[in-house]
């Protein structure tokens, strides 16, 4: 069911500092810029083949991901996996004790639908489950 | 000249617990297992997609690894990028600073050649630059 890549996504303390090696140094083009998480969460994707690089900047002074970075300037996030249908792949995740009923869908990035799996069920790593591909929203 | 991911590494603990996760719940298959530095590392990369996700267990009790992973059972440890021609890669790395005359282009799985761009340099994130695609190598 899990098609493939959809994203990796990488915690960043200032996104302008991260474009300064991603884009300018790396040469990756920046696909799309969102804010999500109700407007507490910078995301810049970035191109990376049939994938996206995203980057993904806390912007309130409390808030989680930023613990979690401690002293961190920046480090890997969590994989975002492809599938192409998020609520058949919640029944799925629910019926293997990988999310439970009220685990929400939320919308994503380019109006796609995610679901986060439990990470301490998915083996300590953060995995969101996402409807498409990154390339297929065109342009 | 970077052509999408290549892989996205776990280092675990313990392969076979991981593979329980992985392969049995996730539905990923083992695409092939190796050896790696001088026998300390063992590689299990299962497909997904276009890319792999590479399970990397240190075999030593020393092994700088473990310190990295320090009390967690399993981390996204790094990112491996494709390019067409690792050599030349690097000669772009040198010129950008992200690499040094120094550092080596090392053997990787089924025969391809990589090399590890410098973290710091890469803002943090470790980067592996490794040639062709997992996909080519057949089955």
């Amino acid at each position: 069911m899990l098609r493939g890549i959809d994203h990796v996504a990488i915690v960043v303390r200032d996104t302008e500092r991260a474009l300064r090696f991603w884009r300018d140094t790396m040469g990756l083009r920046v696909a799309l810029t969102a804010r999500a998480q109700a407007g507490t969460v910078q995301l810049t994707n970035l191109d990376l083949g049939d994938a996206h690089l995203q980057l993904v900047e806390p912007l309130t002074d409390d808030h989680p991901l930023l613990t979690w970075l401690g002293e961190r300037e920046t480090a890997l996030h969590h994989l975002g996996l492809a599938v192409d249908d998020v609520s058949a792949y919640k029944d799925h995740a629910v019926a293997s004790g990988l999310a439970s009923e009220d685990t929400p869908i939320i919308p994503a990035t380019m109006g796609r639908r995610a679901v986060f799996l439990d990470a301490d069920a998915a083996h300590g790593v953060v995995i969101e489950i996402i409807a498409g591909r990154p390339r297929e929203a065109g342009p």
